[in-house]
């Protein structure tokens, strides 16, 4: 029995303005987290966050997390933690957001002051963090709000976690979340975070997968300092010769990786997945104007979200080490360090990719006859993720998606990390969604970032009703 | 018959303390081309030349150069020119150096106070600008008095042309020699350069060829924009991929170039010339010491010289737009530019280089099946130079070195360029010659820059013996 959410839906559209608003007064602070300077405003951020909450009713505390790592003068912004509701009978659904945003300077070319929340005619919401991650904390405030007005009972209890370093690193994220596992977070029976953006601009999406990412430094050295090229061109071996040379040898145009055994590693494409593709809500155009160019690889839809959900790839992100300035320098660098990463899917274990990539590359060194040193070393490693999408914390954002939008949402994955993701799962063992507000165009991170009205105000409804569909669905996986 | 040359040596060496304080006094002056803020100090030692050179009877000028292209509130210093002698049946040298220096600082790992000249106890002078160039430059002054004092008559016509911008791109120079070849340079019979080293710490040697050096960009475009490697990893051409790759095709770990046609601009090792090597004053030792490493390419002196002097090599030197700092960004870089070099060599003219390189590079790249845009230019070319060793020119200063130094000297050609060399020989069309004063290890451009006494003194004697023995040669090639 679907749930009745006229009442709900209706108080969302009387207080849209209201909601409008309240973006525009988180907008308008500038809670930058990676300028020193800002640190203030994302510490002001929490404030208004906690404050909100306080005021709609919710158990609020602004958890300190010590001084930030490096940078002893600053402490890390809180994580503003939030209990709405604690009936037993009741599901308890912890959701996660990010209340600090990406820097922004009108110079850089946005079309108006960015932090300065401006609606044009078509109803797109400019401003940093509008998209990113405001509007979907903000959301859930807004649910809150929308069903105390229209007094109907909230359907679950309401986990909060809102964190205010997500755009350097997540700081001291990773601790807290294991450390309150058995205390805050103990009662969640599932996850939802908001924080990326449906495949496209017409059609919401549900995520139920992330990539891993496998980071590689290969260093190359040689003589004990920089050589003069006129003088040393030709007699000593280069550092920079053979770093081309090996970083040639682990993936050829096409984006096939020649490391031996990688993609043995991939788990098999089967049916059942292979039909999934052609129904997703996404086109080659889409790539085309994503990349603002047509360099793609492949010729289909299909193939190209294949590529960047279910399959590796390796990217050659630069060097460290060799001149990297507009102009001419004429030096042989003595050392130089390449830098790339493999992105890692099912079922590609990090131990066994990082064996294969150190094997592989001192092997082709070996053959180059080279007598500079070679290293090669893991940076870091974060493990992809796939959840159940037959879940009940899906089957029931899924109707949710069909109420409020009329149509089922595609079921995607994503090319790129969330850390977060695999850390609530580990911490809770619950199933984690991801429920994306924005769309595919909002620019997250760039110039002129925005979030439309009809997907805040729209995804204001869905992230109510998939509480009213989890207080309802049977258990299941 | 061999000029009589007591009189002059026994005044050098009676005059060395005061020829040492000479040095002093220059080092003293911080005339660093590069840093604005010096730029008084530039212009204080071109007037501390002029002086000195007057006070010796030269007529002297200091002639300037306008306003420093690109930094229009500095004017350029001025080319010091001095006229020692103007009788017409004497030759007429024209000597050139610089007066200007690199940056120094203390804290940059100097033992000794960088603008101090410090004599330790086995005579080694430690001071910026000591070798490079203001001992040399002080030794055409020193010839002089030496001369005067001991009452010995000057052998030559000398014309003095020292510059301040040497360290800086010898901005307007290369417009002043060609604007002066009729005027001031016009009576000009050979032309003597001390501007480079000894190859090792022992043999002086003269120095006949420099290899050229044609310097090319490569630049591969795709996306409109950095890409997440995430999203778009494994569905997009990657730039960086197709740069490595074509970097790759350029040369090997051996330093051989791949790129077809060069080998085969390269003029033939003559029987003559192959013999030659065998007797030069160079071991494997001296290279792996100046390397600090022992990854050398050859296993001979004779064969790492011929690669040194006579054979083209290609340095990659670095990348333009991918990420280049420590740590890990996970960026597919948009557009992304290789830069590379090759030291050129007789009888490599630099248009069929550039058409070898360009042909091939395009060839290379279409042969990836990547729809990224590839351009690749030429950023500047410098002509090899080689001169006759056999004109009198060098006969006369291989028989100073004897005389001064009881050795034949080491007949060399070097790696690197130094494009006054060829501005002159084209401008006068008479024969250069280049004439060290300092040894391998004296560390110019580096901390610690010094200059032996013993090069000093005797370097002066060596300056002035040539002269003498310049006015006695026959006519030659």
């Amino acid at each position: 029995m679907a749930p009745q959410l006229e009442p709900f839906f209706k108080q969302v559209d009387d207080l849209s303005g209201s909601f409008i608003d309240r973006l525009r007064k988180a907008v308008a602070i500038p809670s930058i987290s990676a300028q020193d300077e800002n640190r203030k405003d994302v510490f002001r951020m929490a404030q208004f966050l906690a404050s909100e909450l306080e005021a709609l009713g919710a158990e609020v505390e602004q958890r300190p997390l010590g001084k930030q790592p490096g940078k002893e003068h600053l402490d890390l912004p809180p994580v503003v933690i939030a209990r709405y509701g604690n009936d037993k009978s009741k599901r308890t659904i912890l959701v996660y957001g990010h209340y600090d945003v990406q820097p922004a300077l009108k110079e850089d070319g946005w079309a108006t002051e960015p932090f300065q929340l401006t609606v044009d005619s078509q109803g797109r919401m400019y401003g940093r963090g509008s998209t990113d991650d405001k509007g979907p904390v903000l959301g859930w405030l807004n649910v809150i709000e929308a069903h105390k007005k229209a007094g109907v009972e909230f359907p679950v209890n309401l986990l909060c976690c809102f964190e205010g370093m997500e755009e350097y690193g997540s700081e001291g994220l990773e601790e807290f979340i294991q450390a309150e596992s058995k205390r805050f977070f103990k009662d969640t029976d599932a996850v939802c975070i908001s924080d990326n953006y449906w495949l496209g601009t017409e059609k919401p999406c549900l995520t139920y997968g992330l990539r891993g990412c496998n980071y590689y430094s290969l260093s190359i050295s040689g003589p004990a300092q920089d050589l003069h090229s006129g003088v040393f061109g030709g007699s000593a071996h280069e550092p920079m010769t053979d770093l081309v040379n090996i970083l040639s040898r682990l993936v050829d145009s096409q984006g096939n990786i020649l490391i031996p055994g990688i993609m043995d590693l991939v788990a098999p494409l089967t049916e059942e997945e292979n039909s999934l593709y052609g129904g997703i809500s996404y086109t080659m155009e889409n790539l085309h104007e994503s990349l603002g160019s047509e360099t793609s690889i492949h010729a289909t839809k299909e193939r190209t979200l294949m590529a960047r959900w279910r399959y590796p790839s390796l990217s050659i992100h630069g060097v460290e080490g060799a001149y990297s300035a507009p102009g001419a320098k004429t030096v042989i660098p003595a050392k130089v360090i390449g830098k790339f990463s493999i992105r890692t899917v099912p079922n590609m274990e990090s131990e066994d990719v990082n064996r294969l990539v150190f094997d592989y590359i001192k092997s082709e060194f070996a053959k180059l006859n080279s007598k500079n040193t070679l290293d090669v070393w893991l940076q870091h490693d974060g493990k992809w993720w796939v959840a159940s999408p037959k879940h009940w914390n899906f089957t029931a954002a899924s109707k949710a998606v069909k109420q409020v939008f009329g149509v089922e949402p595609d079921m995607t994955r994503e090319g790129g990390s969330i850390p977060v993701t695999l850390s609530f799962e580990q911490a809770t063992g619950k199933n984690v969604l991801l429920l994306p507000m924005g769309s595919s165009t909002d620019a997250a991170h760039s110039v002129n970032e925005k979030l439309d009205k009809r997907n805040y105000i729209e995804g204001i409804k869905l992230l109510g009703a998939y509480l009213h569909y989890v207080a309802e669905e049977p258990m299941s996986l």
